[in-house]
Parts: C-alpha cells; structure tokens; sequence
C-alpha cells in the first residue's frame, strides 16, 4: 500500500508483537489514527518506562519492580523452595493458582540445541548458588511437558543430584473437566501410574 | 493475575486494539518485556509523534503528512471528480487498484441511526462546498455494500441530486475467481442485470 512513511513505520512497529501480520498491523494501526494526542502520549510513556519500571531480578530472573522483586523480597515467601520455570509468564501462571510460596528460578528459555540454546540459558551458575545461600530443600521443576521441556528437567535433575535436596516434578495426568476417551494414551498411562488413594 | 502495576498498565494499553482481549495483551506484554530499552524508546517516539505527523485532511477527511494532503494538494489528481470513501482505510484500498485518479471524501462512518449516526458525520457541508469550488462533474459512492452503506449511498444520492452531476456506484457482481454456484442469488441478480457487452 502507499501509505505515508510514518503510517508505515506504526505498521512496522505493530508487527512485532507475536501473531501480528500486515494486515492485522493495519487494523490496528487504522485505529491509532483516531485515539487522541492525550492517549497517545499516554501509551508512548507507559512504553518507554518499561526497562525503567520493570527490571529481572538477578536472583530470580522475574519482573522486579521498583521496591524490589515481588518474590524474593517478600519475607512471607519460603526460601527453602525453589520452582524452576521456563518464562516469567510460568511464574504468573503458578501464582494464580495459589498453591506455591517458595522462590523462583526463571530460566532464559529450554534446552534446545537446534536452537542453539545449550546449558548456559539454564543460569545454572545462580541456582547453584541459590541452592547454597539459601539452604534449598525443594526445587520444582515446572518445565513443559515437551520434548524441549524433558530434556531440561532431566539435565537439570543430573546436576542438582550432587546436593541433597528434593527434586519433583507437578503430576502429569487427566486435565480437569476432561472426559476419558479424550485424553491420550500417553497422558492416561502416566494418570493411571501416578494415581493417589481416594 | 497478580502482575506489577506497570505490567497492568501496558496490558489496558495493548487491550485497546481491535480484537485483541487479555490473553493476547499478556502475550504482548510478556513479549515486550525482551525488547531492548532503545526500541521500546523508538516505539514510544513513533507513537507520540502520531498526531503531529499524521493529520486529517480537513477538505478530504484523508490523512495528511508535514508536506500536505497525499490527494488534495497533488497536480496530477483528477479534481473533479471525487469518490467517497466510509473510512481512511477504504481510500487506500482503492488506491491500490490504481483506477482512480480523482479526489477523495472521507466520512465519519456510516448513517446508523440504531448507533447515533445520522446525518451529521457525513461532512455534507464541507462536500457540497467542495463540489462548488472544484466543479465536480462526478461523485463515485464507494460505501460497503451493507444495510448502513446502502442507506447512506441512497441519502447522499437524494442530497446531491440538485447539483448537475453524475452519481456513480461501483459495480455489484460476481467477485473474480469465484464459481457461480458459490454466489449467493442477490449478488448473481445484481450481476445479470448489470451485465456488460462481451
């Protein structure tokens, strides 16, 4: 199209957000042009705050606001426990469930050489370290059920096995509000493996 | 989610495009977090500068760049004869055909009483003004062939028929590449009465 060149560059912006196309690009870029000067500016300044206002947290590897990160500075946390998650949108994810009150251990992704991403995107440098200051007697390894994620919570359990620690895993079984014949045989037999008195 | 409050705020802001609802804006928002501060500032400046480089066009209601309107203000443009258009981006999509040499009318929509949008956000005044002063010969009615654009064509016809022009419709027809049998009977009757010598 022969968009004027700062419509293009809105365009060009837009489409860096993941699943966003030209032509969703557009749309979106269409609506732009009719928000006012006031809201505008006020997007423009909650964008460019971003680094400022929320920095990782060399522990932890989580949003960390401007007092601190929300997990590790909060004393009613137990330090004791650690959950190894893939992406901080893992940590959210756990927390809206309610159920976990340790740290956490945010690792740059998972193991994937085709990717290029070896052991060194795992910081296990600061986990070791972590697992040492803080007396660690739990680590949950929270990773994917993928290929990718596999092979990361086993390389992990290898080097963790030389502390003393507890390493688990969350249960693998049937989703809930799922019916029987929808679930795969492979999910099903590890349900049935891991099934718990009643 | 118990995200930071900054985190919330850049999801309110992405949940304003069209279409997109909290799981996608988190999705954005968490994909934001990787991007360096000197893009997020980039960004930030392409955003801000939006109502200082992109103005309407008061004549044609077009956007308008520093240098002027990209329609009214270019030599090689048709001036009598003007097509209008229920929104900036259909002006593009017809300039991409690249069948159409005139000028453009831009309104605010299209007539909707159901909405709140009656005559008002068709601009009249300023068009009749323009079809004095410029001599229109021809109006073109490129509105959506919706129960609104049809409406709207039909009021813009009975406004503009004092004037000695022609008003003119695209045509209705069997859109390209399609077979007959997947066209439905009103658009194939508009295509039979509309038939053209071969």
């Amino acid at each position: 199209m022969k968009y004027p060149q700062h419509f293009k560059e809105i365009i060009e912006v837009l489409r860096q957000f993941p699943g966003v196309g030209t032509k969703t690009a557009e749309r979106f870029a269409f609506q732009m042009l009719g928000w006012s000067s006031e809201k505008l500016a006020r997007i423009s300044d909650v964008i460019r705050s971003i680094p400022e206002k929320l920095q990782t947290c060399p522990q932890c590897g989580c949003i960390q606001e401007e007092k601190g990160c929300l997990f590790c500075q909060n004393p009613r946390r137990d330090k004791t426990i650690l959950c190894v998650v893939s992406s901080i949108r893992d940590v959210f994810a756990i927390e809206e469930t309610g159920e976990f009150a340790g740290l956490y251990h945010v690792l740059d992704g998972l193991l994937s050489p085709m990717e290029g991403k070896t052991s060194e995107i795992l910081r296990i440098d600061v986990l070791e370290k972590r697992i040492h200051s803080n007396k660690i007697k739990e680590v949950v390894l929270a990773l994917d059920s993928t290929l990718e994620g596999d092979a990361t919570a086993l390389f992990l359990k290898r080097e963790l096995e030389k502390h003393s620690l507890n390493i688990s895993r969350p249960a693998f079984g049937i989703p809930l509000g799922s019916s029987l014949d929808f679930v795969d045989s492979g999910t099903l037999t590890r349900a049935i493996q891991g099934r718990r008195q009643f």
